[in-house]
């Protein structure tokens, strides 16, 4: 499992290469009662905090494997994330598998950093099996994107700097998709202030981690309804799971309409460009103001890259 | 005269209450031979590189100038930067003065963080007078928004920063107004690197620097087409005038349409929420790609108060 020296070793390797992305004030947000802050990753290198957790795993391989090389399976941010991280750190040998089906412009984002794409399979899952296969054969490292020690003590970085930008946080919310951002954030925060209440948000469309804890069965496969916020859809996995229990005090599920809005203020108001996955918090307070009332809440808005279309959309509904 | 200590020593007072916004690559506007960074000052705490300058003055100041406080004329993102500086700095009696006419949400966002706010006069030019006249009768401190050493001292750090962030950096791009950020920026800049060339960029509706340069005269007052970059509008001021012969290398005059799909360009690529007064310097670069060609490029964008019902509008174009 994952620890406070996971996540502070984590930012000993990664600090010269991250922004400290700011923790700001909203007074839109806030009233006479509520403080909240808005922790913006989006504003993070690549626009989301998945560089965090590339970095800090591949940052921890030892040279031959560096060497050997790695790969993963993504054609979004965590993709983008890890061919960043590998030009960064002198990997040679970086290669992202994507589904047949991935957009160019997700494609050409991740190619620009000089990881081999390897667009293979008709959806995420016959990519991560060809994925596997090659790595294996080349001995190479996979870079998953959630259930790692090494990536989530990277994304615990965040909760790391939120409590020390501001020591008067009780309470952080953070949407959930696989679940790595969630525990490193609750690891850090906990760690400094065994009183900070860490709220966890889903889509309705896919609420996994609800009912994986509903059920106490670790669901690492999904149902979706069509959905806004493509980082949030899919299963659960295995560390954040088993630490769930420990890390998450509540989550919220809020509706599709709910996020559109919470993006739409976002951008409007607080001047803040986020993708409906990073949204999601802003949508849980404004659904929920009691439950927020007289706290210091940090809202993480996990990832910027709005989708041009659906910023159009969005503005004008 | 401003010179390299008033920045180091201005960063010396003001760096804990600020943001180090990022120097973010930009894939999109970069090609082969020109690589392209945005210096994204609408990041900054209250969204522009104003309360770089109106922390610098006021930390500047002797406790008993404090005391009697200070007084500033801005319904823009001068107004809200001495209000917020004045909040930090423990400033009790900061008075901002506004014209009768200054939108409610920008008066609103001045007044939030304490300051006293003075709506009277017309227009800018008799709310000056009158804030004048009550600095004089209470021997407050005039907080100038371009001509004063200290702030000049402050907004330079932005150069210090870009140069520090990438040494590479030969050519750096920033929009006048009065003329204190530009100022700023050369003066830390170059004498970190004597060969970084500084490029100024106006708007076509009121190209006050261009033609005071031209006429060797400094106009403090000049005549404004319908525009919207709110912050670029009005005269030249006096240091940046009488320096900006050493300091600016060219000055590009960039129309108002450039301006609107630079700002556009911004949020839907870029995922940046720029006014169009942070937005010249991208549109110089994208009318006149020969001039910066082959060169190591970073654009100051110096605000990020876009309005929502242009951000509507520029959307939709």
């Amino acid at each position: 499992m994952v620890n406070f020296n996971d996540v502070v070793n984590a930012r000993d390797r990664i600090q010269k290469y991250i922004s400290l992305t700011p923790l700001d004030f909203s007074m839109g947000l806030s009233d006479e009662k509520t403080k909240v802050y808005l922790k913006l990753e989006c504003q993070q290198k690549q626009k989301a905090f998945k560089v965090r957790g590339a970095l800090s795993k591949i940052s921890s391989l030892t040279d031959e494997e560096k060497e050997r090389g790695v790969i993963a399976v993504s054609s979004g941010n965590h993709g983008a994330g890890v061919s960043f991280a590998s030009h960064l750190l002198g990997i040679k040998n970086a290669k992202v598998f994507v589904p047949e089906t991935a957009p160019k412009a997700k494609v050409d984002k991740i190619k620009y950093y000089g990881a081999e794409i390897v667009q293979v399979g008709k959806n995420y899952d016959e990519s991560h099996k060809t994925a596997l296969e090659e790595m294996k054969k080349k001995n190479m490292t996979y870079i998953d994107s959630c259930s790692d020690v090494q990536l989530i003590g990277g994304q615990g970085t965040v909760g790391l700097e939120i409590m020390e930008q501001n020591p008067d946080i009780d309470t952080i919310i953070v949407p959930i998709g696989g679940g790595g951002l969630i525990t490193g954030i609750s690891v850090a925060a906990k760690h400094m202030n065994p009183n900070v209440k860490i709220i966890g948000v889903q889509t309705a469309a896919c609420p996994a981690m609800v009912k994986s804890l509903e059920d106490d069965l670790l669901y690492e496969e999904f149902p979706s309804e069509k959905s806004i916020c493509d980082a949030l859809i899919g299963g659960v996995t295995e560390i954040p799971f088993k630490m769930a229990k420990k890390c998450i005090d509540h989550i919220f599920v809020v509706s599709e309409e709910s996020i559109r809005k919470a993006t739409k203020l976002l951008l409007t108001e607080e001047k803040v460009v986020s993708e409906p996955s990073g949204a999601v918090g802003v949508a849980a307070l404004l659904d929920n103001p009691q439950y927020f009332a007289g706290k210091n809440v940090a809202i993480v808005i996990s990832g910027g890259n709005l989708d041009k279309e659906l910023m159009e959309k969005i503005i004008l509904n």
